[in-house]
């Protein structure tokens, strides 16, 4: 199930979707199934691109900072998804240890964290907030925009368990995506549980192992409703040692861009589809570094690489995806739904609205607004407007899907990269 | 965690509600921990009543027939709910035949019904109707006031599966409270999930039972937050066999009512209660055709004996509990919270307005309205409103415990009651 909210789409409905809706049992029986072999990423935030003619979820962050952009009346089913996460985990918690971010300047990301803790708590646990940065020494009081006040607690590491004074949590969320490397005081703690685990950080995940994934569970999805899965998902490719100052390594790029715009025009011909092909060049491990480039042919790759070049790492491990543009748009503006994920379920979303409306070709901007969805059926309205608002199509029920089809991949990726199992 | 709905609390917070607040991390744990030892029911519908000096659930209703009347707001918690316990049942589930009462006249009993469809439509299965009435021979369709309308079809049973034409489901949702005894077409069905199972049905279910177990359950949790257990629920006692006919009848009924009026006088007493006693007497049994007796002294039974007589049967087995009055009032109408659980999970409640302020003698009336208890934060009110909403104190926190102590109450009576498990 995923919940009926508000979507931008006016439009009629198309085969894709339609085909979608109609196989809701069959899909959400599905899911079911796979969550039986498979463990739910805790939570998940995934943007989701609506190219009219086709989907495809575009990220799934495995450490959603944004929780505080959900509409209250999501809140419930945030918390209610926290119980049973919780439960399966650890059913005797008392504790739980939320660390941070050292972003604590942001107010958006206080009110975030504000958000996090009113969930867990409201689930029934103890929360309290450490730090892993050297620099917190002591305690220090955050103010929260608009809330209760917090504070950061040094963590201390003692026999293997990791907490802060006097609070030993059986569970440890991190709000912390981990980009620099697994600090050494995460390491090795076999005696409490990590969430989301330090694979999900981004030293070890790779999007092209993600978008890997993505495809094997599409192809399988397509199988079970009779569509193509290309509709469901981004062509994708990797350039894993990428040197665009060498005259050899702008080719081998250029040969890897041809090469993906040529299946992308094959399918484009196949179903008539008048968008421009493209391709996007981003960095497979989410290296801030390295900008993200929309690329039409290689004649503009050859014009802009050197600019490119200077602009990234000598060496970077590239990731390049079908660029998809969005038909959705919210006062003008081009938006694209951000579906949010606790256990197995949908709890909520967003529209990210983006700033500018032209695509540039060097985008490294994160000024994106957001803009909560919210339920389609207003709380307040008397009973018989219920049943109108059930009957009628959840439009948001597709992006629940796309968005649970990248839930389910990084499942899958994070199965693959466990050290334990690994090990094993 | 309960959802925060908007209660007619107003009045101050007194000991008992304080210490369900301050104990909730402790209180969910309880309840976690409860629920991986015993199977919680698979609905509920929970009467509280709240007298102000302390709260009682007086009726747990395995067979609750108002969903339609929780806010829209409220479905999608159910629909997780309801997706949280069917992954538990049966993961593979495709189909679910619901099988409703034979009063198809009523159409607020319709509503309901459409509602359970859309719960687990939602929910990801195929939902239909099936009747065991012998009167139903063949499909007959059935019009929902602005809805989408339904049709209930006779069920077969074939090869020790029943099922209706063409469907053959893997659960049965019982929305028929088997009051006449459990039918024979739903005995031994041994390769489907019945829910809830057949010794849920008045057939098999004593009151006194559920409220030995609801004191076994309050006794403990007493324990756990460190307040006196009676403040959670109402004494209670049984006479198996009444025959107000005879003298020696009367007597036996006078004795139980005076030891209950003891016991309660001396609370009264000990928590300095200015409300006069009083002791409640039902059937054992929700036999309908014994009406509801008010006693405040053993003169007034022995006065009214003959009248009650003459409206029950013969011989009756009679519950007696604790009189509870409720203080808490919508538009100047004595009103009492109704809490409705799926699965493990609280996920919504109305308030019942009783037609009558006055309590009388012998009440059998049902004509109590239902008020629907939306959520405290609007949906869509700014950010900044949620955070007060979610730092104000939950006043329906407190309903929600007491509805989850019966419920659990109901999951060891089931458990208790179990023909497989009494046959092992």
């Amino acid at each position: 199930m995923v919940p009926h909210l508000v979507t931008a789409l006016t439009g009629p409905i198309n085969e894709l979707e339609q085909r979608i809706l109609d196989s809701m049992p069959a899909i959400e029986r599905w899911f079911r199934l796979e969550w039986m072999e498979h463990t739910p990423t805790f939570y998940s935030a995934i943007d989701v691109r609506n190219a009219g003619y086709k989907l495809g979820p575009l990220d799934c962050d495995l450490f959603p900072d944004a929780w505080h952009a959900l509409t209250p009346g999501m809140l419930p089913l945030a918390v209610q998804a926290a119980m049973a996460a919780i439960e399966k985990i650890c059913p005797e918690a008392r504790n739980l240890l939320i660390i941070p971010e050292h972003r604590l300047e942001s107010s958006a990301y206080l009110m975030h964290l504000d958000r996090l803790r009113t969930i867990f708590h409201m689930a029934g646990l103890n929360v309290r907030f450490g730090s892993i940065s050297p620099q917190v020494k002591k305690s220090v009081a955050l103010q929260v925009p608009g809330a209760a006040g917090m504070s950061l607690e040094p963590v201390v590491r003692h026999r293997g368990r990791i907490g802060v004074k006097d609070f030993d949590p059986c569970t440890i969320l991190l709000s912390n995506s981990l980009r620099s490397g697994i600090p050494g005081i995460l390491e090795e703690l076999h005696q409490q549980y990590l969430l989301p685990p330090v694979q999900a950080g981004w030293s070890v995940r790779r999007r092209s192992r993600h978008f890997g994934c993505l495809e094997e569970v599409c192809k399988r999805f397509g199988k079970l409703i009779g569509v193509d899965p290309w509709l469901a998902y981004p062509f994708t490719d990797a350039c894993p040692k990428a040197r665009l100052t060498t005259r050899a390594g702008v080719q081998e790029l250029a040969s890897h861009v041809e090469a993906l715009l040529v299946k992308i025009r094959k399918k484009h011909k196949e179903y008539a589809i008048s968008d421009r092909p493209s391709v996007v060049v981003k960095s497979d491990d989410a290296d801030s570094r390295v900008p993200t480039w929309t690329l039409y042919d290689t004649k503009q790759l050859e014009t802009q690489a050197a600019q490119y070049a200077a602009a990234m790492p000598e060496e970077a491990a590239l990731f390049l995806h079908e660029g998809l543009t969005s038909v959705e748009r919210v006062n003008d503006a081009v938006a694209q739904p951000v579906v949010y994920t606790m256990d197995r379920y949908v709890v909520g979303g967003f529209y990210r609205v983006q700033a500018a409306v032209a695509p540039s070709v060097l985008s490294t901007t994160n000024d994106d607004a957001f803009l909560p969805l919210a339920f389609a059926d207003d709380a307040h309205l008397p009973l018989a407007s219920l049943r109108s608002a059930a009957h009628a199509p959840n439009r948001f029920y597709m992006y629940g899907v796309i968005a649970r089809l990248s839930m389910l991949a990084a499942s899958y990726e994070l199965e693959a990269t466990d050290p334990q199992l690994e090990a094993a």
